[in-house]
């Protein structure tokens, strides 16, 4: 079977090579996985370029975020069944509850991820996906669609009739739009490009404020909450001044990520704005299972950007980081099986 | 000005009067509402007969639900406007968090409601209600309202991609349609009447079970949700056996009331069952404006059965007891204003 | 090694016999355990007897409630760490969060229990145990210590200044009365022997009950309390509409098990009285790893009652059923290790 | 009655000045109190000064926290009764449930305060205290004690087994050593000075940290949790980014204020430590009447570091603004009564 690998850690997009090897053998819990299609997320730049804050393998798979149907069960998997199409949480051996320490290991990051032919994952990470998805669709639950779920329930989770904020169109910004409808919140977006607020009103969407155009757009998104302020912000940009201001007294930031330096944040700011700022990493397998369920029941369909086939994966990284997709780059690992 | 007004406890409907008075003037904190209307809930028939649990003002006036215009605010209302249209909680000192002996004065109840031409109410307890809604639809916020959307976003809330279980298709149960429809939940409904099942659909559940044709309809719901059962009940009718075989290992029912004798509770079906049971009553004033919050944004159109005028406010007794409403049964209240 | 095992269901005292087999081997992710104690508790008379709830495995070693040390380590086991003393989690695979039917194997009844020398445990189900504490003592954390934590800190957790009532002198009731006193809650305990009052009180109970000499001990609860109630019951005896009689507006009941029938409850009495209901079953992982660090914190010694030598383990089942101990029943392994 | 008034906003202690005046009655659902004692806060200096957040009444009566006797009710006031000894909330419409701007008002900012020796305010919002504490003790519960409560239970809230840390030997920080050990917690506190930490250690710290002559003190606190950090951080100072290095991943540092300049959050450090930033004012009536009853079972003592006489008020400010108190600065209005 085929697997890109890194070369050691912070080579870059040079440093990424495909290796042959055998197909390996599921051990008790655990399954062997064919996988079909992985996505990125900003956390494989950083890792390929040496930022990454968690400790990565070396020489590890890349990606932690895939799909793919069971080909073999070890002894002691439980109801997984050969044949069935799921998706590995993206924490392995992170069940339910907070995060801890002793569920640290990830998938393309401590442990080898899905950039690969096949794969050997704990049974209990697994969660079968409905059938109305594709691929490329599936593919961006773990990592992107989990985090947009946890930011909008975890901590003081998002109610009906609620106003969430969502910043830009990249994979999880997209997800909690979505997620955030079905929810019955209302979804105030920001985007910097005009062009790009079609997307963004078609997934839920009420309200697209342009953050080019409207410099101090947290004050245009207060004015669309009639001065109050939004009650939830899914904060993957660093602009955290910026969400704190644009947040009503009582509500949470979800802290999800860095795109670039992120501004310092002025505690007289949160202490008067009343803003609890709650700090996230992906979610639990649980999450996991409760947005398979959410995505099902509401027949969800993920934004894919754009798929490339796997001897194409450097080119899918090239593109990623071009910053210009609107919702997921993946990969398609699907149609190597068989070879 | 007219009201209506109870001749001692137990008397019936024979003990409705009309008594005509003065219009109060609105101390601090108060104001003067003219009512626009009024409706009907199960516990306003055991006042009438003398049944209900907790204490009731002998010569009171009835109804704890309804809507009306401020026309006068006494001192120190803060935001109040003469001309809003409001909504009152029916326990009005109860503002937030758990309710408790110190706020149990209720309209209709210990306090005069509101089948009246004018009501004194503190200002702190109204909520303003958004202009599409009909007078007879305002009238059903307070009491069915806000005990649907206290069963459903009390204790364990509802989690959109969850299931929920409603009972039939009285006001309560039919504002649980629309809530955890809006709440991104699948709903289940039961009726005793298939001509009943369009309104359930229409307001968003996704299967109707038929309790007469199908007696052990606990199985059926069940069936519905691939034996898993549902992960909340809305319990109106003192069904309770059932409903707990209905749900899910570690989902919850919410009591809100019995129609007639309720079925002792077997302890061994809720341990083994792994169900919660947490009863509810009504609900705060914080819960009313989360639900006018979510009717806004969702723009929910209640059901109402029917509306009667004031002079024939028997009759809506009457019809009401007769048990074969569709949702809820209304007194308008409006037209009287003026005289 | 020696090994306890039942016999097939249902077989009673003289179904249990001693087998001989080799020690075994820990695979990926296990370790080997020493056993050094093992604890009874009300579910292994019902396995024993055949009426228990949940599958049983019918030749499978007895007892989930045991200590022991860590003697080998399989490949994978992280931080698991040889000559280190652990208590296994009853369900091996519940980490965290709700209880679910993925993780409901649980030792001494779907899985192999602790009466034996050896057991070969998952790794992640064992938490490391502090020094103070007697192998007896320590045998008894994993299911009465972990359901007494459950029932105090799950749903409506526990807050200090709040009542809480125990029932009886069993091994749940007393770890609660400790763990409540911990937490900084009023303990309210009963007992049906005044002799028995004197261990209640030395672990915290502020006042003490007798059921028998005051057959309304409900409301000699109540009176204890100034008349509003207490805030939680832990519920082990299956007196629920006692325990609901005795609990305040808004309280809940923690329902743990019964011993022997238990009484229909009345669905007003719940209604009226605002009492929420909640099952509950052991507890996660995670919670026996919280309780591990509450009893290391305040250096907590459980009551053990008495200890029965591991070839004496018929007399310890005889003497636990006749109901007479305070505290728990423990069986020591620990004496045959070496042989 | 004499006052103490402030003369327009910002013109510090010269601008304190008594006032004489007629007792005022009180109206419906109000109660007359006769002022015993009054505590100062660090907000009082800021208001003092012209520097506080919130609407000031520019010529307002100083002070929110303080304890009094009830000497007449006015209509409606249910249970409150001539003749008990109540604290009054701080924010005196805030019943219960999150802060909202509709309860914003506060007693000793945009409404008159306590520095008095009559006061008339909202009977809802008087919680009676306990016997055992002294005037000057039970003048510090309704600012300090509530903002510690608050802290501790509010958002994530400290279980038993937890570790909390404080800083200093101001109000809020005793209050919270001595409630988070109350409630089970393990506490490390901070001083600047070891004359101090004796206070510190009676009050139930575990250990105590210098942070002058330890000036990596977060890495101290660090080391004392075994390196794993605290799970509760009661932030007083304006310290954030050391609070949030002694914190451990996944734990809360509620933002309670700030003395003098604070220093802005690297969001980074804010996401890679899991920490959640929880900011509160002071808390609810219902926070309130929790607080005394966690005082009233555990006998707790609040820490006075001295009290003026009421003509002495300026005396008390000018020792409360040199930062030397170890716990509160009180000021005793009851010896005036009856003039």
């Amino acid at each position: 079977m085929q697997s890109y690998r890194l070369s050691g850690s912070g080579a870059g997009l040079a440093g990424l090579r495909t290796i042959s090897g055998e197909v390996p053998a599921p051990g008790p819990g655990e399954v062997l996985v064919a996988v079909r299609a992985a996505a990125l997320n900003y956390r494989d730049l950083l890792i390929l370029d040496g930022g990454y804050v968690l400790p990565v393998r070396a020489d590890g798979v890349p990606l932690a975020e895939g799909v793919g149907v069971v080909r073999d069960v070890g002894p002691g998997t439980g109801g997984s069944a050969v044949g069935s199409r799921v998706v590995p949480a993206v924490f392995p051996r992170w069940q339910d509850g907070p995060f801890t320490p002793a569920v640290a290991d990830q998938l393309g990051g401590s442990l080898d991820g899905l950039l690969t032919e096949y794969a050997v994952l704990p049974a209990a990470a697994c969660v079968e996906v409905p059938e109305f998805l594709t691929d490329a669709e599936a593919a961006t639950l773990t990592c992107a669609g989990v985090t947009a779920w946890n930011a909008l329930t975890g901590g003081r989770a998002v109610r009906a009739g609620e106003t969430v904020l969502t910043l830009g169109t990249g994979g999880v910004s997209l997800w909690a739009v979505q997620l955030a409808t079905a929810m019955g919140a209302t979804v105030i977006a920001t985007t910097g490009d005009d062009a790009k607020a079609g997307v963004l009103t078609r997934l839920g969407a009420s309200a697209v404020v342009n953050y080019r155009t409207a410099p101090d757009w947290p004050a245009a998104v207060r004015e669309l909450t009639g001065g109050r302020g939004v009650d939830h912000v899914v904060e993957v940009a660093g602009t955290l001044p910026a969400s704190v201001a644009a947040t009503a007294f009582g509500g949470q930031v979800g802290i999800v990520g860095f795109l670039g330096a992120a501004a310092p944040i002025d505690p007289y700011a949160v202490f008067t704005g009343g803003v609890t700022l709650r700090p996230l990493a992906v979610g639990s397998t649980a999450q996991l299972a409760e947005l398979v369920r959410v995505v099902a029941a509401h027949r969800l369909r993920p934004v894919v950007d754009r798929t490339f086939a796997f001897d194409r994966a450097p080119e899918a990284f090239a593109h990623y980081r071009a910053g210009e997709a609107v919702g997921k780059v993946v990969i398609s690992v699907s149609s190597t099986e068989g070879r």
